[in-house]
């Protein structure tokens, strides 16, 4: 015998139980988009590589699944799908009337050592609103990312606001070597203080810099916290943004002044979402406004956007509860002899036509080892056909947990599930 | 400005309009399969390539998108979905209760020139029986198949019913040469009569032969034209195989033993559903029953699948009917002036979480330029809020379509978009 061919390290095989939890989490926030008035578009899996760098520099070539094309052409995967979102903008949609709400759901790809909710292959929910930049579209961006993590069922998550202008337009006017200037933002990124307080030494730049660098970065709680500062075109946008979030309903977001985001385009307001129960790798969602479609030949246009992880949204949704019990199937017939297998075929052609997830035995099995199959498989009824049965055109119902037993009119069978199943 | 980054030739991308469409056909299917008792499950985007060469041969190779990943493992983009969901049965699912009923929707890859209805990313749903081969379980992969084909709407299809093992025993017994009898049976899938007659010639092979080979090529019909044949194990098992499908209420397949299908690995039950608007890209799904696990490393095990072509489906139901009209927003709401800013936010939250979908002016525009946008987005109603409006705690709804308006209480706004999208 050949040896097991395995899957590609860093990947997964989703089985039935774990898919019916995402397709369910999935098609829950997708309602929550089209409920906000987004559109769903898709985008290739692959694309020209040079539209992920001129997005996120050369660097993110290493981390890339970046291959040429039998045509000689660069190619990669996807590692995220808002630059494809906006080439597709800048492409074709680009007269759309203003804003463009648009949302995508799909899989991405990095090349990394895999480790607990980091996969090669993993899967992102993500919105963009084109073409307006101000506190009422912002909220509506934040609105939308908070209504999908609720829809999907999480309860316990913390949403964090921020706006990248104040720390950046602080750093950038005090600290004048641009590099130094990056290489401090990095750290802010990592929360990583100590590292940023020794460069400062290195550098001899002033503490007290330092002091108001680091106050402002841990500038988190409510959105009262901003009485502190002083009084910018940035707080005041923020304040806005948290006004507009309060009409919506969503009242228990965060102040957090240290989000920086890795990458240089973020403009204004950042947002990130925390899954506490996830430990480490508790960011769920991040998001902000920026503006890309310059990069790719465009009109420049202000957008804001946000990529949930799915995969990571659906460790959290296991760690707050436990799954709902998969069931796969509603109804197995079983045929008593080979003589009811005809009436069995039209009882389950019959119950699938009315939307019941129905089986049949299709290897004219005996009923002690058709009892066992349904109950491997997980049905939750038994629908035993006899000879009596067929000759009153009736069935034998039974409950596969308990056991109970009952005869049902073949016709009344359906009505009898709907009022089971509901 | 910088030049348009395009996307790779050919691959698509999908608006919202064509998305809203494509997730409407593919969920209808996925409920088809999920009431024939058939889970859902999803493999990785690329596999180690000897997957596929296994499978289809190194000739396969040519038409993939093939790469070595950073750690020099040949990997591809998978060309199909079905190698896969074999190779994690066998790695994870051979010992759950047969039959194993599995399905999947998922993008595949293939690297040919781009022509109308064959893209190089293209997307299939399709299905596996694993762990049992006889005609109930080949009938129900069959019944599945047609009923993914009815739920997606298309009314103008065919489904064609053959068994490779006629032709395939015919020609091998006759024909010795095994090189020869291959070519004989690649000419027969291609329907290339004369080109086989030539063959036959420069062979001196028997003329005869080509006559019964090419009558039973040409064997097509109801399935009363078995009865002009020589009675088999093939042409019983076929008759069975149509019982049962009648038994579950498809009445309209046709045998076609001129069936072959490219690939080795099917050993008995073949059929294809063509959608004949489509003219000569008429195929939309192609299956049958094969043996894969053992050379993937598990025990043989009998499966029957199919994959059908989603882009063609779409094609065909296009082709078909005009398509429904696309309504992405429900209600669009516009507050008259500044002031009702707040309530017409609350407005439209509460709208949302009763499962409307709603949008709110976020630009701050003019009643009138606010309209031409919601007429522009295709809002199917205006909600406008203005001062009188909001002292009563109602709106004045506006069906965009008639311009007919009349006010409606806010808390009974839901209840009567519930009555009017009805």
């Amino acid at each position: 015998m050949r040896s097991m061919i395995q899957r590609p390290r860093g990947t997964r095989d989703f089985g039935p139980a774990e898919m019916a939890k995402r397709r369910k989490t999935e098609q829950a926030m997708r309602e929550a988009c089209a409920r906000a008035g987004f559109g769903e578009v898709v985008t290739p899996t692959f694309e020209h590589t040079e539209l992920f760098t001129l997005r996120s520099g050369q660097a993110v070539i290493d981390e890339m699944y970046a291959f040429r094309d039998k045509g000689d052409r660069e190619m990669a995967l996807r590692p995220e799908i808002t630059a494809s979102v906006i080439r597709f903008f800048v492409n074709e949609l680009s007269n759309l009337p203003k804003p463009l709400k648009l949302y995508y759901v799909g899989n991405c790809f990095r090349y990394e050592n895999p480790q607990s909710g980091r996969y090669r292959e993993f899967f992102q929910l993500g919105a963009e609103l084109i073409g307006a930049k101000n506190p009422e579209t912002d909220a509506e961006v934040i609105a939308l990312a908070v209504n999908c993590i609720r829809a999907a069922g999480l309860e316990d998550f913390s949403v964090r606001v921020g706006h990248i202008g104040i720390l950046k337009s602080m750093v950038r006017e005090e600290i004048k070597d641009e590099a130094v200037a990056a290489e401090v933002l990095r750290m802010l990124d990592k929360e990583n203080f100590d590292a940023m307080g020794d460069m400062f030494d290195a550098k001899a730049l002033p503490r007290k810099l330092f002091d108001r660098i680091t106050t402002m970065a841990e500038t988190k709680g409510g959105v009262e916290v901003l009485d502190n500062l002083e009084k910018s075109d940035a707080t005041e946008y923020l304040r806005e943004v948290f006004s507009v979030l309060k009409l919506y309903g969503i009242e228990d977001c965060q102040v957090d002044l240290g989000i920086v985001r890795g990458l240089d385009y973020y403009t204004g307001m950042v947002f990130e979402i925390d899954a506490p129960r996830l430990g480490a790798e508790k960011q769920i969602m991040g998001g902000g406004s920026y503006t890309l479609s310059e990069l790719f030949g465009g009109e420049p246009v202000f957008s804001t956007g946000f990529a949930i992880g799915i995969d990571r949204v659906m460790l959290a949704l296991d760690a707050e509860k436990p799954a709902v019990e998969y069931t796969p199937l509603d109804a197995y017939v079983i045929p008593a002899k080979d003589d009811m297998r005809k009436y069995a075929f039209g009882i389950v052609a019959r119950l699938r036509s009315q939307g019941i997830s129905a089986d049949v035995d299709l290897m004219r099995r005996t009923m002690s080892k058709n009892l066992k199959y349904a109950s491997a498989v997980g049905a939750r009824f038994a629908v035993i056909v006899g000879k009596e049965e067929m000759a009153k055109r009736s069935v034998t119902l039974r409950d596969m947990k308990s056991g109970e037993q009952r005869v049902v009119l073949a016709d009344e069978l359906g009505k009898e599930f709907e009022r089971l199943l509901r």
